[in-house]
């Protein structure tokens, strides 16, 4: 299975698109700027969405969920067991995810790359399992090519279903117990920083599980030191299905022109990875919030964003970014429903 | 007219609900406290309407409107003219406030307290004219007190309309050309600070213009100085019907025990004068949005605040509050429909 597709070039956003949109923001019945960001995302709505009416109304939410191998390591305060149940949560709709989807009708869709305790087959969830859990990468490569490029393409794929379904947005969501070191992992190793500045309690591991995980991190970067050479490296060496799922995802949406919005943490250290493999995907994301996880911070400075949310979520499964989906409806109704100056008839600025 | 009712206590959010929803959130699938302060939402909101599931489907939103004397002073970048264009503009549906009212499904009323130019009887608008604008306070006070109390009142009273409607959540905003120099003038009056601390650039004045906004305010504090021993006297002194009216609302929503969102500079202005006024009235406060005016990071200090939103909206309206409203409905929909841990069959942490 080949990876090639990854850097081919993603779709253009015109610089004339985002001027008439910014235009035409700036004839609505307010004093200029004084939406803030709101403003912002409308325009960027507009050019990405080539209209005059940007809009969020379909949303596609694919949750990837897969086990680890350095779970083993004990890093995170939960079993193992939970992956799978959340899976359930999900499908059954008791999950935070669940509940937001169906907040804004989205269409969700949770994709099982690997769970250890593989699930019954549940409506909502797609079994396109790579292999029972990443192996432990504190002792050997979490996975083999071929395995990183079937969680590349799983993530591909997510986005031409939602494609087919002519979504305005897509988010991608994440669970798996004791992602967020290897999402610590993976980006130590991008950002070449020790493991400490990345760790971080994840679920609610104390001070001494905290440098428990840095440990098990600085050792296993130093196990890999020689085979990293690029961040396809990076993903297969210490990474985890679904970062590889998602970062395949961001990829192909910027490539085929659909925005994305970035959750926390671990989504984000998926964006990072995709900024490295392929830089102009960047402009199709949309960051959402800022992650209580302490690393989350160089890894938005290294992206040179700034998240729209700061409200000290760190749940992952896309529940910042669902939440964030309201701030995108208010300023599309906004840019598509104000009167401008004229239409009002309201005085302009002296 | 008296206004001795501000006085009166507000209604107690009693602890024993506060810690029965912490306790039902903790039950919830997902790490405690992984919602960030969606959390910390649901259980206030689920204390404050005692109910074990919050809601803020039913908004009241009341924009209070009227003219300042202290325009004469050349101190906004727009025509006052354009107060009563925007009270049109709002009925007819095309200002910001009235796209997201219609958005949350919220009964939105305009009050005209006093624009200079009286609007034609519009649908949505009440008029409740106290007098056509105040007075410029920088040569008299702003109103008498019989004014005063009158515009308190007209606040009082949008809450009893909104209680009438059995709404969920209320919402105050307000619209009034040189509205930021009027409020600067009471925050620095209450907060004892140079005005240099609290002008900014409203609408959008230049640097000049927010220099010769604090000289007007600096002179009429020294013109007042001798006469503003309480809240109440500067409201009276330098203030303007609508800061007016909202104070009066949101001490007579605590005392109804009805929740507020606090919108930007100018409808936490109306928050200070409140907390002096009738202290424990804070405790119904939500404080929704960080406004780019740089004198709000001062006001927020005060009142021990740290809003939800922090994406450089600075229109007033009730705008930002209006934005925030979709995280309060995030907030009650996870808090109200996740399943718990032993409902999902999910192991907790170890």
């Amino acid at each position: 299975m080949s990876i090639t597709w990854l850097k081919k070039p993603v779709k253009q956003i015109l610089q004339s698109d985002l001027d008439a949109a910014l235009a035409y923001q700036n004839q609505l019945t307010k004093p200029a700027g004084s939406l803030g960001r709101l403003e912002d995302i409308a325009i960027r709505l507009s050019a990405m969405q080539q209209t005059d009416k940007p809009s969020v109304d379909k949303i596609h939410i694919s949750v990837f969920a897969a086990d680890h191998g350095i779970a083993e390591e004990n890093v995170s305060a939960f079993p193992q067991v939970v992956t799978t149940e959340m899976i359930k949560n999900f499908a059954r709709g008791g999950a935070a995810i669940s509940v937001l989807a169906k907040q804004h009708d989205a269409c969700l869709e949770v994709i099982d790359l690997g769970a250890v305790i593989e699930p019954e087959k549940l409506e909502g969830v797609l079994s396109q399992r790579i292999a029972a859990g990443t192996n432990n990468f504190s002792q050997q490569a979490a996975m083999t090519e071929e395995q990183l490029a079937m969680a590349l393409q799983i993530g591909h794929d997510s986005i031409l279903r939602a494609i087919k379904n002519k979504v305005d947005i897509y988010i991608g969501g994440e669970m798996g117990i004791a992602n967020t070191t290897t999402a610590a992992a993976i980006a130590a190793a991008i950002l070449q920083r020790p493991a400490e500045d990345l760790v971080g309690p994840g679920t609610g591991v104390n001070a001494q599980g905290v440098a428990h995980k840095a440990s098990v991190v600085n050792k296993a970067l130093k196990l890999h030191a020689n085979k990293m050479n690029s961040a396809e490296d990076i993903l297969r060496c210490v990474g985890w299905f679904e970062i590889a799922g998602l970062c395949g995802a961001y990829i192909a949406a910027a490539q085929q022109g659909l925005p994305v919005l970035i959750d926390g943490f671990i989504s984000s250290v998926a964006a990072l990875a995709a900024s490295k493999i392929n830089p102009q995907s960047v402009n199709w994301f949309i960051y959402c919030h800022r992650s209580a996880e302490p690393g989350h911070k160089l890894i938005m400075e290294a992206l040179n964003a700034s998240p729209l949310l700061d409200i000290g979520m760190r749940l992952g499964e896309g529940s910042g970014a669902a939440v964030a989906v309201s701030l995108l409806k208010s300023a599309c109704a906004l840019h598509n429903q104000m009167c401008t100056f004229a239409d009002a008839g309201v005085s302009v600025s002296e």
